[in-house]
């Protein structure tokens, strides 16, 4: 019998040991002082202290965690995400201590992990990056080459740049060498340094990703599309699956970049890849990959089927790819809102407290991926994320409304949420329209409190 | 905007409620004495009291329904199921009221609830039927006859029989003339009466039922078959979907003939078409038709991704047909288990109480439909089921690994419940295996207790 430490708290830790016991691997739970009372604790078949509540010395101690691993016989360690998920050291000091990580390898790691390394990666798998760079550019003829070959709209940007000084957008290639000049002033002007580079201008674009899984030799596919547009300050707040504002053709073309890129680089486990989208064009960008499960991986899982934590640990544990692209389908569509104990009306601070009151709802296309029980005290030393409520339905409209339904339903208390503010979101004709972009957020400030 | 009155309590009252939020129709809850705490009350938009706590008087109550309806102006009325779901003056009086009873005509209730009668209209729709039938047989040679036409084995039955007095099952068609004379004689000794008739003999069979939905204009689809074996006293306890053990051809079969008797009759809205079915020989045979929701409809809805309540009210409220049988597919495959207050270890009595304590599953693949809340009171009064926790997985054994961590999460106290009771026949080899049939619960008595 396979037994697996859990190398992280709070939901994803139940996540993971959910889908162990289904698969009958035994689970080790690792905590910290302050959550020594956590459902992730008393679920799991064994559970040790590994150190003081905050995170560097418990969580991100790998001296500890690779000991805790020892002890117990743990066969593989999952990192969740957040915490040492993305860490290539902590990968190789698995490796080096006969422990399987479950996730990529460590250069696999590193390689997306270094953004300039990893646009290159996907320049050679034929995936397509922005355009431009931020290589300085010296002299007007360069730059003229350059401005060339990115073509308009495209952005001039000061290298010391900051608050759009010494930035300047060419929506005509005509007016091009005026603009390269006046950047190049007002960068002097403003920060005594005139370097600029150039890149092309995305005004507006959509977050979309793309699921994918690889068997570490070569062999991957993906799980489709989501859409992650509704962020706040770069945080994702809710999460779609599929995103159907992508044309077919287009998204065609991004889950077959998506899926070549996993292929390229050998790729081993869950990942995704982001991408900027561009509906005017219908261009869309690499952003970065994730190679780690991702907070959002449930709307994916809830219209494919697919238990993407179970895959996981099959390639990991059991070099086992049961996946084959034509028998993944994706049916009706799923949204997810992220719950965080934290006050829209008060900047958004972190509001931990007792969870005096709970009532989760339930029903017909709702699941809940939780760490919270009556009486649970909420720690202010992790992130504030206390729920992710999914819903489910055969249109984007009815799994909203479900949504609006079941975020009416839910009752946590007593202490701040964003669960009003979300509820907001939800019913905003942009949203509800589907006419958002990255900048939604920011743009409707009136959301806030 | 619509509004629809839910006769009915418990946890298909807030399904039902659940539906009409999400497709924008408001809600009327009805509620006796005893239910006025109840979350189906707090859940609709207005609740008013029927009576008093006796069903008879209240969930039972015509006449105050009725008027509660007219009342609040609602357009239609959901039954639910128990209580007036089957009640074909309860569908006339919400005609004579103008209220759409959302269910099928009056006719094809009265119709499908008369034994006879339902065997008649499946036997014309050319769906089969368990041979033979209680008409007194009273001479050999008709006798003969018919045991030619039914075929070997078969069961002669005295028709004041009982206790197997009077009983002969006929594995040779050589024997029948013996075994028909010595029949007749332990009757008459026995009862002082030598009728007798004649019927298949179907030693063992599993219970696998067809949903059915219709238009009322002759069009319906079906949404594929669900296993319904592991009962006690003909209750059900667990029930999946889809039935794994039924070969595809039989399949094909069984649920063309579910969707030809509905065409047949103009069934509207939803419906389940129950059979025997006979693994030895691969033969089924009609039980009955329920002419309303069931209990485990959401097997069904977790496999297919259809929301069948709302399929109900569209067709009864708006007229609207919106499925086609290409586009109907089931993917992965989903268990239901009933939790119902009773105390296993002393004949399975009911056992209400307060819930003082209150943790429900959740998670990926969790399903749970129920009522119940922290501090709530569980009346004496109606039925004992109180939670149906529903699982899904790719697999049958993904799905049954599922519910068994999910009854493990679940806390309900403190009084009896099944659920204990439940994880045993989960664990039972014979049901792990799939090797069961609806006497699997009489057969294992070791499970209680």
């Amino acid at each position: 019998m396979k037994k697996i430490l859990i190398a992280n708290r709070g939901e994803i830790a139940i996540r993971v040991i959910r889908t162990c016991k289904k698969m009958g691997i035994k689970t080790v739970s690792v905590y910290s002082n302050t959550d020594q009372d956590a459902l992730h604790v008393a679920m799991a078949d064994e559970a040790y202290c590994i150190g003081p509540s905050n995170a560097k010395d418990s969580y991100l101690n790998m001296n500890n965690i690779i000991t805790a691993a020892e002890m117990t016989g743990a066969d593989a360690i999952h990192p969740g995400y957040g915490f040492l998920a993305e860490n290539s050291n902590f990968a190789r000091r698995c490796a080096e201590n006969n422990i399987i990580f479950i996730g990529p390898t460590p250069e696999t790691i590193d390689a997306m992990g270094d953004k300039a390394e990893a646009r290159k990666t996907m320049v050679k798998a034929g995936v397509p990056v922005i355009p431009g760079s931020k290589d300085v550019i010296p002299t007007i003829e360069e730059a003229r080459q350059k401005a060339h070959d990115i073509g308009a709209p495209l952005v001039i940007k000061a290298v010391a740049g900051g608050g759009g000084k010494g930035m300047r957008i060419v929506r005509d290639l005509e007016n091009f060498d005026n603009l390269f000049h006046s950047a190049k002033n007002e960068a002097l002007n403003a920060f005594g340094d005139d370097r600029v580079y150039i890149e092309k201008f995305i005004r507006t674009a959509r977050h979309i990703e793309v699921q994918v899984i690889g068997d570490g030799h070569g062999d991957a596919v993906h799980l489709y599309d989501r859409d992650c547009s509704v962020q706040r300050n770069n945080q994702k707040l809710i999460e779609e699956a599929p995103a159907v504002i992508v044309p077919q053709d287009v998204k065609d073309r991004m889950t077959l970049d998506a899926v070549n890129a996993a292929k390229n680089i050998n790729y081993a486990g869950a990942g995704t890849l982001e991408f900027l989208y561009v509906e005017e064009t219908g261009e869309y960008y690499f952003l970065e990959m994730n190679t780690r499960i991702q907070v959002e991986h449930t709307v994916t899982e809830m219209v494919t089927g697919i238990d993407i934590v179970e895959q996981q640990i099959k390639v990991a544990l059991f070099d086992t790819f049961e996946l084959t692209q034509d028998d993944i389908q994706v049916t009706g569509f799923a949204l997810e809102c992220r719950i965080n104990a934290e006050d829209p009306d008060h900047g958004f601070r972190p509001s931990p407290g007792k969870v005096e009151q709970l009532f989760l709802p339930s029903g017909p296309g709702v699941r809940i991926d939780t760490f919270l029980y009556q009486k649970y005290m909420i720690s202010p030393f992790y992130d504030s994320m206390i729920a992710k409520v999914i819903t489910f339905d055969n249109t984007r409209e009815g799994a909203i409304n479900r949504m609006k339904l079941a975020l009416d339903e839910m009752v946590i208390g007593q202490f701040k949420t964003n669960l009003l503010y979300q509820y907001r979101i939800l019913q905003h004709p942009r949203y509800m329209n589907n006419l958002i972009d990255i900048k939604f957020l920011e743009k409707n400030y009136f959301l806030e409190g």
